[in-house]
């Protein structure tokens, strides 16, 4: 184990990691920070997904295996003083483990080559943690993919990273496709686009009364506040609407996402 | 309209509205704070709902009609400044317009005598978005009450009542059963007791499949990070939980919830 610890918040390697906290600086240098043993292990898990990892003296006697394991790949692995860890890490009580990760991103080819039935596209979400809640529900459902467009919050922000439980390494993630060419690859794939939005005209128990759920599908969530631009509904095979039973206005973006996922899974695997 | 305007936080009526951001005052009162011209509009739909009414300037122009309405009503509406709105209120860029609301929970028996098809247990829920969430998502389902237990967080806390988005006022809600008397008593009222747990041993899809998701249901949700205490989970007719297609290990609270309630409702309306 390393026997220095680095206590300057201003050595080069702390600065170089902390500004990774700025989306331009992450793009620039193709990494992102991702906190805490689960996080770690995930992307230890992942061949080249650990390029760097900080630890407290505590953390470092508490999950004394994952430096071990990451000293062993050859990943520079530091001991930081509480005031590094502190200006490092993102949250208020920082786990004591921080790790610096390349990038996982693949290309929407990669993505779409591997004939999926279940793909998650996100278009002009912008809050950071629910993405990350939508990136996991996704991932849960049996997701074979999350795509952000364009206008989406970049999935590596913090607190995307840190809603999303991990499942960021999970399953492909695309970056940065205009939904007018992203759509039509969708359906060129053998996908039905479906929107959810809650003007769609019919619901989701229509679509999985007269079967259309089964058929392998792309659903794209919008907006938190104001749903999907006429744009993006336009392309989409149908706009659908999670019913409200009740008196409700409307469900959250991250519950109405869950709903519509689990309904395709279910629909996908109901013989 | 009031022409005086309230400009000092330490007046006796800021301090009395402002104390009610502390559950202990709220109890003492019998009164809570919610936020925004839809609160304002949900309040005064209630018999008795609305208290008090704060406003800034600003806020008094753009939503007349409320001020207008609460007026004719006799229930007292105060303008304030920007800096007592900003004493008030407890989100970092507030509406302007601030209600003080009378209780809404109703008794055990009062909620279970409409002969309830769907109702939604928090037990041990402690984060106060999370429960407000899933009362939104619990008022979309169609559910008939939503029952805080002696052991989850207060529904009336200012982040339950914003994440609600309104639905706190939209269905009956009881506070502070605990478990061992409200399991039994909801199983003499011919609800099922499905209690949500990532150990449970069958799926939602099984329940689904088998038919039993059609019965009157009531389900119980647990803490977002341990799940539900085994001496809820031995009190219910079965434990449950949402199938994991992907690799994430758990769905988050919220999410699980709306899945779970979504499920019960399609079951119970398919013919």
């Amino acid at each position: 184990m390393a026997s220095l610890e680095l206590t300057s918040i201003r050595s080069p390697r702390v600065k170089s990691a902390r500004r990774l906290a700025k989306r331009a600086f992450r793009q620039q240098d193709r990494r992102f920070l991702a906190e805490g043993p689960q996080a770690v292990r995930e992307a230890l898990a992942l061949d080249q997904g650990l390029a760097e990892l900080y630890f407290t003296a505590e953390a470092g006697t508490r999950h004394a295996e994952l430096i071990e394991q990451a000293e062993a790949a050859g990943i520079p692995a530091m001991r930081v003083s509480g005031e590094v860890m502190a200006e490092l890490a993102q949250t208020v009580t920082p786990q004591g483990l921080l790790a610096v990760c390349t990038f996982l991103d693949v290309t929407l080819d990669a993505a779409l080559s591997r004939a999926p039935r279940l793909v998650t596209v996100l278009s002009h979400v912008r809050d950071p943690g629910n993405a990350g809640t939508v990136l996991r529900a996704s991932d849960a459902a049996g997701a074979d993919s999350v795509i952000f467009t364009d206008a989406s919050v970049d999935p590596y922000n913090g607190k995307c990273v840190r809603a999303s439980a991990g499942s960021l390494f999970h399953l492909p993630v695309v970056i940065g496709p205009r939904y007018d060419t992203l759509i039509p690859a969708l359906k060129a794939r053998g996908l039905t686009v479906l929107a959810a939005d809650g003007i769609g005209k019919h619901t989701l128990d229509d679509l999985a009364d007269d079967g259309s759920l089964a058929r392998p599908t792309a659903w794209v969530f919008g907006n938190e506040a104001w749903g999907l631009p006429e744009e993006v509904r336009a392309l989409a095979d149908e706009v659908v609407r999670v019913p409200i039973h009740g008196k409700a206005e409307s469900l959250n973006l991250a519950t109405a996402a869950a709903v519509c996922l689990y309904a395709s899974a279910r629909a996908q695997r109901v013989k």
